[in-house]
């Protein structure tokens, strides 16, 4: 039995050990500002396994202010801290960031599950939850290759160092606390839900808020006033319409065979006070998709043009231009080079496992990856299981943990090296 | 100088006092729950100018929970009093009552407003501020027209009834408490702002609410949910062609070239709540106008089924149906006979003061005189000066006002009678 079977048949026996740490990690609801509880929970794994050092800290916001890839509303991270392990080699070999947020969206309309959102129910070989797969199950995953690693009694020679940050889904302020504090690798893995597909680049989104103006007045006369709602749908065109002329010119191979391979949502509306007062003022919300070679503000720029012009035909519309706010969250695409080593591995460890090639492709959505490529100098790739994020009945199938688990310790066995048997 | 001229002259001599009321109605920012300060101010009016009794009462919603034409939201209204005092006729003669509301819709946002909305500002003939011509203007109007017959000594036959109630914005429940109480006269006016309108009948109207479902999804899978706010706009199309259905099988010469007689107003809408995730709910509210002669049960039955069906050729939506509820305020649509006495009287009183004749309309929305003709067993007119409601810089123009002061003399004259000259 040689060292990839034999950490795999203990990956397999320890199955239950990742389980329990996928479903208790489910259980802390680690929305922004509360993720104090799960990441001591985290803390006290990365006991159990060695790390050392483990550091945990309530990230300094007064020291992050002025860096161009800060972005947050929150006031301090008082409650909120980072946690990152350290497993130091034996010296010699590349060293592997493995790096997971422990923060979730909100559930939602808890209706519109039929699992509790923070039960960690396992059903008939998959968990549900808010968060497992985006991404407390890979989180169980990483632990749960270094538990075997350790049963197995293989040591690597590079250092491997597990971040568990707080605030990627509002910005990345966590692993950029992280990447301040000079932790760095020769290489990451992002272990977001790309469904196993191997992803050497990661578009960027940014959020925007626009404002659509009307005229109030009495219901019964809404023909004396402007309704703002019903305005607001030609910005929806617009928005749709935007979509489809960024997708015709932004294509890359990473992208093939996506439906929308950057997409623009619209999150949210919130429009008018009283049902029998025409409505003056709407404002959307929403997330757009920006393609890797495509700068920030260069879609900016082409986004704000692009709503103007195309409600500049309606003439309320064009006398009240809607009005486009970039709030909140946003994060740059980036990429590495596809030929890079850590594609290689990743490559050869998912074939290894799964006896078939992964398919190499780009993120539809913005990871950290971003933050420790462009400012930790550590190439990082996305790569998980799972596909689900976002929605209600969010799971994970056991199965593909387990798979994912034997990945990542095929990978660190490869890229951090053994000494030869 | 006839009982009319003497009175329109002490009327125009009393401008500064109506123009006083006015402005002090207006600073008092009487939104549901807000009332008892203004209503005070009234009590002292109505003392000044020898109302006897006066009646100022917070509605016992207990005893009108039963009632069918009982709506609210209230737990109880407590803080919100009816005032209504009674000016003795001298015996004989008709009895009329005059019914303001005292309470006002939100004002908005105030970045709309030129004027600050509870300022009470007058510029160049004009009063601004929410409530002013819905209907705090003609309240003041009223005790006008009171205090001039009592300056040029002319005492009528009948009763008057001055009635300044809670909650006309929401449902009409401080009129049916007065119903309830047993008042009631030979016919009413309710000065709402009708332009100068004379109005035998008055559109009812409903308040709904529907809920439109999509399924959510991470905002750079857009493709994988759906999207409820997309979907959306399908229903406030089938709004549109319902109002324009209704509109062309419902048809009165009191409603010839009205733009829209029966609006249906999108009031306001809310949906989703992360812009990276795909809305899977939205919320619009809205009101319906109810042609006179439609019950509010079939209006409400035919708006459901058109949603249904109009909605029910897209596959998303046919399989989620929108839902509707009828929710918080509806009102009946009401009419009296275009012949009746008062209509007859306030035509005259206005043709004597406008030297012109005023037009026979039906009013573009529901008022408390509903509640009067039907529960109160006392025929009301709608009828009063300026056209702004529910708007930012709502206005009334002060030479409407004393003009309608005027009307309301004659009116007051003529309906209850003097002895001859």
């Amino acid at each position: 039995m040689n060292r990839y079977e034999k950490v795999f048949s203990t990956i397999e026996s320890c199955e239950d050990a990742i389980v329990d740490y996928a479903v208790n990690l489910v259980r802390f609801p680690t929305t922004s500002g509360n993720e104090k509880g799960a990441q001591a929970y985290v803390k006290t794994i990365m006991t159990d396994l060695a790390f050392d050092p483990i550091d945990m800290w309530e990230p300094d916001i007064e020291k992050m202010h002025n860096h161009p890839a800060f972005i947050s509303k929150r006031k301090d991270f008082k409650g909120s801290p980072n946690v990152v392990g350290i497993l130091r080699g034996t010296g010699g070999g590349k060293s592997l960031i493995l790096n997971s947020h422990i923060d979730i969206v909100p559930e939602g309309d808890p209706d519109q599950w039929h699992y509790p959102p923070f039960g960690g129910i396992v059903e008939n070989g998959v968990i549900y939850g808010r968060g497992i797969s985006d991404m407390k199950g890979t989180k169980a995953a990483i632990f749960g290759a270094i538990q075997a690693l350790r049963k197995a009694n293989i040591r690597v020679k590079g250092d491997i160092t597990v971040q568990s940050v707080i605030e990627e889904e509002t910005g990345s302020a966590g692993t950029l606390a992280c990447a301040l504090k000079g932790y760095q690798a020769d290489a990451a893995i992002i272990p977001e839900p790309s469904g196993f597909k191997i992803c050497p680049a990661q578009q960027g989104s940014s959020w925007f808020r626009i404002h659509v103006r009307g005229k109030s007045a009495h219901a019964g006369q809404r023909y004396l006033g402007v309704n703002a709602i019903t305005k607001s749908t030609r910005v929806l065109t617009a928005i749709k319409t935007f979509e489809d002329h960024i997708n015709k010119e932004y294509t890359s191979f990473l992208y093939k065979n996506v439906p929308i391979p950057f997409a623009i949502n619209i999150g949210n509306i919130k429009g008018g006070e009283w049902p029998s007062t025409v409505p003056e003022h709407v404002v959307i919300e929403g997330r757009m998709g920006v393609p890797p070679g495509l700068s920030l503000n260069d879609a900016w720029e082409m986004f704000e043009r692009w709503i103007k012009t195309e409600t500049a035909n309606e003439t309320w519309l064009a006398e009240n231009q809607p009005t486009v706010e970039w709030f909140g969250a946003h994060w740059g695409p980036a990429q590495i080079d596809p030929n890079h080593a850590i594609v290689k591995t990743a490559t050869e460890a998912y074939s290894k496992v799964c006896e078939t090639s992964p398919k190499i492709a780009g993120t539809p959505w913005a990871t950290d990856g971003r933050i420790l490529t462009e400012f930790a100098d550590t190439p990082a790739l996305v790569f998980g299981p799972g596909t689900s994020a976002h929605c209600p009945d969010e799971f994970m199938k056991i199965k593909d943990l387990i798979c994912y688990a034997k990945i990542l310790a095929a990978i660190i066995i490869d890229w951090c090296e053994t000494d030869a048997l």
